[in-house]
């Protein structure tokens, strides 16, 4: 990549010539216009001009993906085909915005008439964005600074049920959760400030129990409270959980959207824990949309430390190819002299099952394993729930199949039986 | 709708029993979890489960439309359906907060294994939320008061090339539009703070030469700039287009996000011209995301005043029967006591030809009507595109065919010509 250009990539399909397709696209989002207008000049159009870098038909696509596509008026049997498509544009286009960068990579190209399917799959941007945003805060090393956590994954879990608890019913479980030494524990993404479980009452008794029993056993469970909201109840509630000793706030990435997550970013004196939901009307169709690899490059410059990114053998619908690519996009270099490295956040029906898996196919034990049932319905209870996963990533690292490790580890084996496989 | 409920319809597909589906995406969105968690009880659960209040089954669905959905373990033979579902939620989960109601309405459950297809259809909020934002401040009147047009559509364009032009250049243009009576003008969606076209050069230029035609003419044109970008960004481009006498502003939802809307609302003087672009991404395969008449309603809570809603036999993907629909939902009230009618903007391949039609099926003149190359390219230029659009209008107002009014009409019969239906 030159060094001032901006580069995205795209995967298309298209009965059009794939190389007429992919200028339409560079012409829509920088000079282009249905008709020739007065004023322009071939030096203004090539000065602001996006450019189709690359181009690589990938085979025959049968039935369009997506509805409303037209048909190139002059070619008798349109052939239609899927193709992987760069393109660039001068980042004197825009300066280094990223809400412009938005506009520019993911805007109205995903609605041309030349295309039954377009996905964004990844975004290069020059070193001035990274000069513009802060990035993260904390990320790997900071989090584990606070968390207290060496060596290992941080290991989690998310209040449940996600609402209905009040503030002491919240705190109460906390307090188990936090005498059992868990590392980390987050508000469900449901819970922010409903009036059963107000963001201030909620935070001053979770904070007294976490202080309390830091005192008393000198691990201070790490709790990221969702205080997605507007701006100004956002930077309230972080400066409540400040100042009570909290050391990690969540948000809503969808909900508080690019300017809030900045802003946020700009107030923060805390890690942010990102959280995704929604992710899957951005995503699920795999000709439509935002890759997770382009997307999570946008909230990690804004200045997230932690990134959603599923789990393997998830409730949902996402393979675990697609988690693990993810993972690895977090742990993935962004700028030489901004990494922007955030720490991925396993999730969703996770329990000691997957440790292994996890670990075997991503090589890293820069994560946070979030498990909600799998802790809190251990026979066990939070203790053991929690004792069963340490056990199964201790089992993980060590290379030991879990059935082995699980002879001489009850809460292991008690968690290998109530989670069948 | 009970007065402290929200409720939310959607369109799902799935090969598990309709009303099984409907109950996880409740549990998925409110107090379930997917094991039984200690300090659960029924009291608690009730108190926040969402409940389904509609499920109406539409027929079969052959393929699955979207990939990664799962079958139930039982059935041998699994009916694919589609259906629609209505859910409801207290308001007293999250409060009045759209940061958490989308979260809640628009969280985690595209991604539910159980369903081949999700779409948001639209979502009821409980007065509460009226109560909590401001919604749009300009509106239809406001926006008529301000570019001085009554009783007649707000005639606009858009500039152009998207990018390329500097500030001098685009103020030539705008005088141009200006002299020729035009009522809107706006940056296009591309062109915010780029190094050629720094914001602040452009709107002092662009306002020179719109003050000085408003002082030879009495017509002032309204022109959208588009402040995209930080907060502060936003607020010291807004600051200073209204120290120069400007009369409207332009944010890109997707670029800024709920919590950059919202704030900038709190901050304006002006109205808010709201672009869309990235809306294909959200909406555009038709079992998955949005649609418009659930997500503009979030935007218009939060401040807008005009909402794009693309045009009759537009360049892009979307059907005209969607775009009458979009442009119905922006005119019609949200709450009584506040409803947040905002003027919907018709844009994308507009020239003369769709002005009849698009009166026609809307049956309103409260509307804003841009045309790129239906002005630009005109072979009597700007000052003739704008004529045509004119007549045009007349001609649908008083229901006279396009054809016959062009007789008389030197401008609109140009218009015909060079732009063929």
């Amino acid at each position: 990549m030159t060094i001032d250009r901006i580069e995205a990539d795209y995967l298309i399909e298209t009965s059009f010539p794939p190389e007429a397709a992919a200028e339409s696209m560079a012409g829509e989002q920088s000079s282009g216009t249905f008709l020739a207008i007065p004023g322009e000049t071939p030096e203004l159009k090539a000065r602001a001009a996006a450019r189709v870098e690359r181009l690589e038909v990938l085979g025959d696509a049968a039935a369009p993906s997506l509805p409303g596509s037209g048909s190139p008026r002059s070619a008798s049997e349109p052939r239609r085909v899927t193709a992987n498509v760069t393109l660039s544009w001068p980042v004197s286009n825009l300066g280094p915005s990223l809400p412009n960068l938005v506009a520019t990579v993911a805007g109205n190209l995903f609605e041309l008439k030349q295309f039954s399917g377009l996905r964004l799959l990844d975004i290069r941007m020059p070193a001035a964005f990274a000069d513009a945003y802060q990035g993260p805060q904390f990320g790997i090393d900071g989090t584990r600074r606070l968390a207290g956590v060496e060596g290992a994954p941080i290991l989690g879990t998310i209040i449940k049920p996600s609402v209905g608890f009040g503030p002491e019913e919240t705190a109460a479980l906390v307090e188990r959760l936090a005498l059992a030494g868990i590392d980390f524990i987050k508000d469900d993404e449901l819970q922010s400030d409903g009036p059963h479980c107000p963001f201030d009452e909620r935070a001053r008794a979770v904070m007294a129990v976490i202080n309390d029993v830091a005192q008393r056993t000198g691990k201070k469970a790490m709790f990221a409270f969702n205080l997605t909201g507007n701006l100004d109840q956002m930077k309230h509630r972080h400066d409540l959980v400040q100042s009570l000793g909290g050391t990690c706030i969540m948000a809503g990435l969808n909900s508080v959207g690019l300017v809030g997550m900045i802003e946020l970013r700009r107030h923060s004196a805390l890690p942010i824990h990102a959280h995704r939901n929604g992710w899957g009307y951005l995503s699920r169709h795999p000709m439509l949309g935002w890759s997770y690899i382009a997307w999570q490059k946008i909230w990690r410059l804004a200045g997230a430390d932690h990134m959603h990114v599923n789990g393997l053998r998830n409730k949902f619908a996402e393979s675990d190819d697609s988690v693990i690519a993810s993972a690895q996009a977090c742990l993935t270099p962004m700028f030489p002299a901004k990494p922007c490295i955030v720490m991925p956040v396993f999730s969703s029906g996770q329990t000691a099952r997957q440790a292994p898996d996890t670990y075997r196919r991503l090589r890293s034990l820069d994560l946070i394993y979030l498990a909600g049932g799998g802790i809190m319905a251990h026979p066990g209870g939070p203790a053991g729930g929690l004792a069963s996963i340490r056990e199964s990533w201790e089992a993980a690292i060590a290379n030991v199949p879990l059935e082995v490790y699980s002879r001489d580890h009850t809460a292991l084996a008690q968690a290998l039986e109530t989670f069948p496989s």
